[in-house]
């Protein structure tokens, strides 16, 4: 099986697997300057933490690529206004705002304006292949998490398609089959966007790794019954104490597995924790269009003039985690230490 | 505004509202036998057990009605036969059952075989008329629950649509906000079948009710945030002690209003209490077609070959239940005394 990529630079563009017509058809993208990027990421057609943090470098890349000045003064302007311009494509994932001050440092170490762009392509490019190094880590660090005969339950999509490739939650789950473990995997289909059932459904099909398919509120229930024997979600954004942002309904299920005394777990790289926030009241939540809960793929599920709200991402604090998977190993309790530790 | 009555016994049929059809178009189906009122229950063209119970009530009027025989006992024997295929339509709602048996102790008092038919498209009428009645009572007992200025969330549809009218959940809400009250109302989607997003959303918006819809996953991270002030929902079967019965995802916001302080209520007439079931172990789950989870309006959300689970219920036990709202008054816990006391 060829492993899912789906963020590949190429003839000097930016190829992305459209993530808004999976499971359906998989329809690659040709992106060719920054503003392209910009809009595949807030129309998440590449989304997930990591993947939007790569995607957001080669954008800071093709930018710099296209910027015509005379001066190294009037290209870092130019550049720094294209990386606030991308930083602010989506507010949550701090990977996004990771990735692009990365860009931009080495643009600030390069002092031959002739070879910037060049230089930064290749930070762009280090970025997305130290991601996959990062997410197989990961997957070695967290498997044991995962027993033989058990089950896990995840959420959203934390799989392949949410990072250059293998995943971060996904990813673990992957590492633990891989080390010849078998156990029950279910995922919820995500609403509103059906991240679970239309991409981590259909990566775990690729992978050959059974999988059940829940409406997300099912999983209460399933816990109750002791059907789930852990819970792995990704992550967005981790403040200092480990309060946690992901994915909307995370919350619930973190509450839903204490109450049932199940461990919930998250698996995100290092460059996903936000060392500047003491705890998660700072993170600022994506609020998308009510359109995405009133509407199912352009036809309308409510009443027309219904309100809705549409939170992308909800908290989970961090008395609820169990442990937090990282490249560097797995962190528990006191997280302002294990975590600092781990993104040391 | 006209009240929402989704059932009508008309010209000598059934005519029901289709509540797969709305919000997008409001078709009145013609039910005619009581087959095909076990196939509207089953195909949840009526749904929300008293609702259910209604419809079954009139399924056994028609059966009498078509019944050809000599003797008052092959009558009651085949009505024996119909009314148990009846009761099998949909196994969680114990209204079906409830007026299903009533039906029978009607026949088996009525000793005139000419009359059978008469008398028991009386009762089904009656049961109907009660319904409207009982809910306008639950809505008194109940609205004292809803503060001024607060906020409750519903989830599913436990409104008119799912009774003969008013509603019993959505009723609560609706005598809360009819006594001049003003408050903020959110409502789920209500995964798989969007009872919340199609049904509820609809009837709040025709009576001027102003709500939001959310998905289900975000209501954890409302009442995070203190924006939900009391959840209250239907009930499908509420066994002696309390535990309930009641749509998929109704654990889950129980659990999360009582980590989050919040009242969860229910709101059932005593037809829903099952007096016979101790506890909530013994209350069949309903397990729907996978296809309603990998499917949304016929076309597929999840790739091919994904499976599902699709469980239409789950029991919330009685410990996170603050208040069981019935016509017969506010029951609080012990339930093994209070609901005794109001099913009377």
């Amino acid at each position: 099986m060829t492993e899912i990529r789906p963020i590949l630079w190429e003839n000097g563009s930016l190829k992305l697997l459209d993530q808004t017509q999976l499971p359906k058809s998989e329809t690659v993208i040709e992106v060719t300057g920054y503003h392209g990027a910009i809009s595949a990421i807030r129309d998440m057609q590449v989304r997930g933490a990591p993947a939007i943090g790569i995607t957001a470098a080669y954008g800071v890349a093709m930018a710099a690529r296209d910027i015509r000045v005379d001066s190294r003064a009037d290209f870092m302007t130019q550049l720094r206004g294209v990386a606030a311009e991308i930083e602010s494509a989506r507010p949550t994932a701090v990977n996004l705002q990771w990735a692009v001050r990365r860009m931009l440092a080495v643009a600030e170490a390069e002092p031959d304006p002739t070879r910037l762009p060049q230089a930064l392509l290749a930070e762009a490019s280090r970025i997305q292949e130290e991601d996959e190094t990062v997410n197989r880590r990961m997957g070695n660090a967290g498997q044991g998490l995962i027993p033989e005969g058990g089950s896990v339950l995840t959420h959203c999509n934390a799989g392949a398609l949410a990072t250059a490739a293998y995943g971060t939650a996904v990813g673990v789950i992957r590492a633990a089959w891989e080390s010849g473990k078998r156990f029950d995997v279910f995922n919820t289909e995500t609403r509103p966007f059906l991240q679970g059932a239309r991409l981590t459904a259909w990566e775990f099909h690729r992978l050959g790794i059974p999988s059940q398919l829940i409406v997300d509120s099912a999983a209460g229930m399933l816990m109750q019954q002791g059907r789930i024997g852990c819970v792995i979600t990704g992550a967005d954004r981790i403040a200092a104490n480990g309060d946690t942002a992901n994915k909307i309904g995370t919350y619930s299920l973190a509450v839903l597995a204490r109450e049932n005394g199940i461990p919930f777990y998250i698996a995100a790289p290092v460059s996903t924790i936000d060392l500047s926030l003491p705890d998660g009241a700072g993170i600022e939540i994506e609020q998308r269009s009510p359109d995405e809960v009133t509407h199912f793929q352009g036809e309308p599920t409510a009443p027309d003039g219904v309100e809705a709200l549409n939170p992308a991402f909800d908290v989970t604090p961090h008395r609820y985690i169990e442990a937090v998977v990282t490249e560097n190993g797995v962190c528990r309790p006191p997280y302002l230490e294990s975590l600092k530790l781990a993104a040391g």
